[in-house]
């Protein structure tokens, strides 16, 4: 079918989304059915406002170059369109005689794809409309993980190594808080910059399980007694006994999708360290670090596995859509795990990732609540690369004159 | 002269300061006078408690993977020694035949090392006393730069590169609050992660000048007006308008040395989101990130210049200690400037790196006092090696049908 093709990135940034757009678009230059290109500036508002442009006239080494970029190169959005948003969406690409539409984010976007479809279906509009996922969150359903998380893991694999050493330099209780909103997985990947029993982090705090704050002072107070000092690492989603959110409290701003504020402050880290003060012992050394942005566009922590299988659902997206009247969310499979991982992309229906997100598995949290398990590790392991490795002094001590 | 060699690490970790205790190890390994190679745990602290251990025992392997890792290997301490304990240490490196004593710090470690070796020097005890400089804060006097700082500075520009693109993709106002106690430098060096005058950091706030509220949201406004979104790095130790570290009201910690907390909390940018908030119209998304212990520890961002720089330092330290009845602080000067960099080493006398500390040039700071010159992205960017390129789409528009 001969026509133009739209493609929008939505929701927050990862360091791979453009490796994802980039696939899209050089793969689309190849097959003659696609005549131009457009891309949405600042996703559906952008289509909303017909403030697109031209793929056609970026060089190939601007292209590739924006591939290998953190974040959003078309600019992304917070919107979550309505049906009456998404009828003029659809406009748009009748007006623009859009035949294939890309729309780069999470659950929200195939949400926002599968009610376009839905309208061009009844209209009887040919318009075949892919979701390409991406999240740092992890928690797209179907597909085995999401573009976008395991670079993002990478950066806490690699924060929490170096936070280790610095904390061993300078003993003392250190928290650092992680994103990924109400899923675990991020915060979980924590685990992979421990390299020895002595290291840490020595407690990983998920937002699936409750935190009471006596018991998480019990357990600093008992990491620090065993190794000297503790290292934390905390879910910027970590729910009280209450079962709401820590950050409630904090926040006064919520997105039209009803998300609360949880990143850009460094409240909860404070609050956290506040409270541990009042249980610890006094003279105990705390502090807090709240990771921040860098876990979604720091250029200096991509997953060449991330990167490659972001570029490659974008491709695949571009095959599928030329394969005959489908349409579909693009997911990923893993054909071989461990040492030699190896994956695979498949098509799922736009509904099948709408909606709902993945929780964090049960089997993947350990049974104090207060870690994860090695069934996690060997899932997430594959995923983000070679780690740097840390140097430790064997300290053979001198004995005393 | 024969004996054995102590070596004690102090202050505040870098990326890069085990290349310097690994380059006095390795160098004193080669010399025949000095016997045994002894390490400080914990700097003074460990000295003072007799905490020490054998380098003998540790293989080449684990050396060279010390010195490619974050953080102070031997661990380090935040106290400043009294005259008694200078007494004490003195005392301790006679019991153990110490000839070589080597201090990795900053200017308290050099005012240690020179009150120690006034105590050698009156007691005719031959000891050659040296003083390693790092700190991430670039404050040391008489060296053109202090190993760790273009790490930190490395860490810090990819940082704002990342997130300006991040800050483009969903427009608000971001403020990244940075490290360098007292000093511009690291703050100043979130200059070079501005690719083109579009791209932030718009505004850099240092410690050298005193930051009215007002006037720092009418700036954040002026240039949200002009690019549609702002990035703005915030030194840690910024002054209100009476002169006090903002800080200050945040901190009831204060360390040997007599400074507040700084680090460790993300109670300065929580603020200044506040404060810009109650200042800027309606609606504009305000965040912020400290960027945290990162800046010193993570393992992703050493600058080799850097990395080979402190390894300089801790080998010409033992060279100059073979070379006859000297100490000081080992230096750092320019030989070629720009692409060309070369540096080489000097030794100055400890006093002169002791007590106080280097100002921010003047010249470094541009007229509105929100910004750097030319003068200081040319002292910085030598040091810091190359920089991943970032990809912008030229956005050509499509007209509106």
């Amino acid at each position: 079918m001969a026509g133009n093709l739209l493609i929008g990135q939505s929701g927050g940034p990862t360091m791979v989304i453009n490796q994802s757009l980039i696939g899209v678009v050089q793969e689309a230059k190849k097959h003659p059915e696609i005549d131009k290109i457009y891309g949405a500036l600042n996703g559906v508002v952008g289509i909303m406002e017909e403030r697109l442009i031209d793929f056609s006239k970026e060089s190939n080494e601007t292209l590739e170059l924006v591939a290998s970029t953190p974040s959003a190169a078309l600019g992304s959005c917070r919107h979550k369109p309505t049906k009456e948003d998404c009828m003029k969406i659809f406009d748009i690409c009748k007006k623009y005689d859009i035949r294939y539409f890309f729309y780069c984010g999470g659950n929200d976007s195939a949400e926002t794809a599968h009610i376009v479809n839905s309208i061009a279906r009844e209209s009887n509009y040919e318009l075949r409309v892919f979701h390409i996922p991406k999240t740092v969150d992890n928690d797209l359903k179907v597909t085995d993980h999401c573009p976008g998380y395991a670079s993002a893991a990478r950066f806490v694999a690699m924060s929490f190594m170096g936070n280790d050493r610095d904390n061993a330099s300078l003993p003392g209780v250190k928290i650092d808080i992680v994103m990924g909103r109400h899923a675990g997985f991020l915060t979980a990947a924590a685990a992979l910059g421990k390299t020895s029993d002595e290291c840490g982090p020595h407690l990983i705090y998920l937002p699936e399980r409750h935190l009471s704050l006596d018991k998480f002072a019990a357990d600093v107070k008992a990491a620090y007694d065993k190794y000297g000092r503790c290292l934390v690492a905390v879910s910027e989603g970590v729910c009280g006994e209450n079962g709401d959110p820590i950050m409630k409290a904090y926040s006064n701003e919520t997105d039209s999708h009803g998300n609360i504020q949880l990143s850009g402050t460094g409240a909860l880290g404070d609050f956290l360290v506040e409270e541990l003060k009042k249980r610890l012992p006094e003279g105990i050394r705390v502090r807090t670090d709240t990771l921040g942005y860098n876990q979604r566009c720091f250029p200096g922590a991509i997953s060449e596995i991330d990167a490659k299988e972001a570029r490659m659902v974008g491709e695949a997206g571009v095959r599928f859509a030329m394969a005959g009247d489908l349409d579909g969310s693009v997911a990923i499979k893993r054909v071989k795990d461990g040492d030699d991982y190896q994956s695979d992309v498949f098509l799922t229906e736009l509904q099948s990732v709408a909606k709902y997100t993945k929780d964090f598995p049960e089997e993947f949290i350990n049974a104090e609540g207060n870690g994860v398990t090695q069934a996690f590790i060997d899932y997430v392991k594959p995923l983000i690369g070679t780690l740097p490795k840390m140097g430790i002094l064997e300290k053979n001590m001198v004995e005393k004159k």
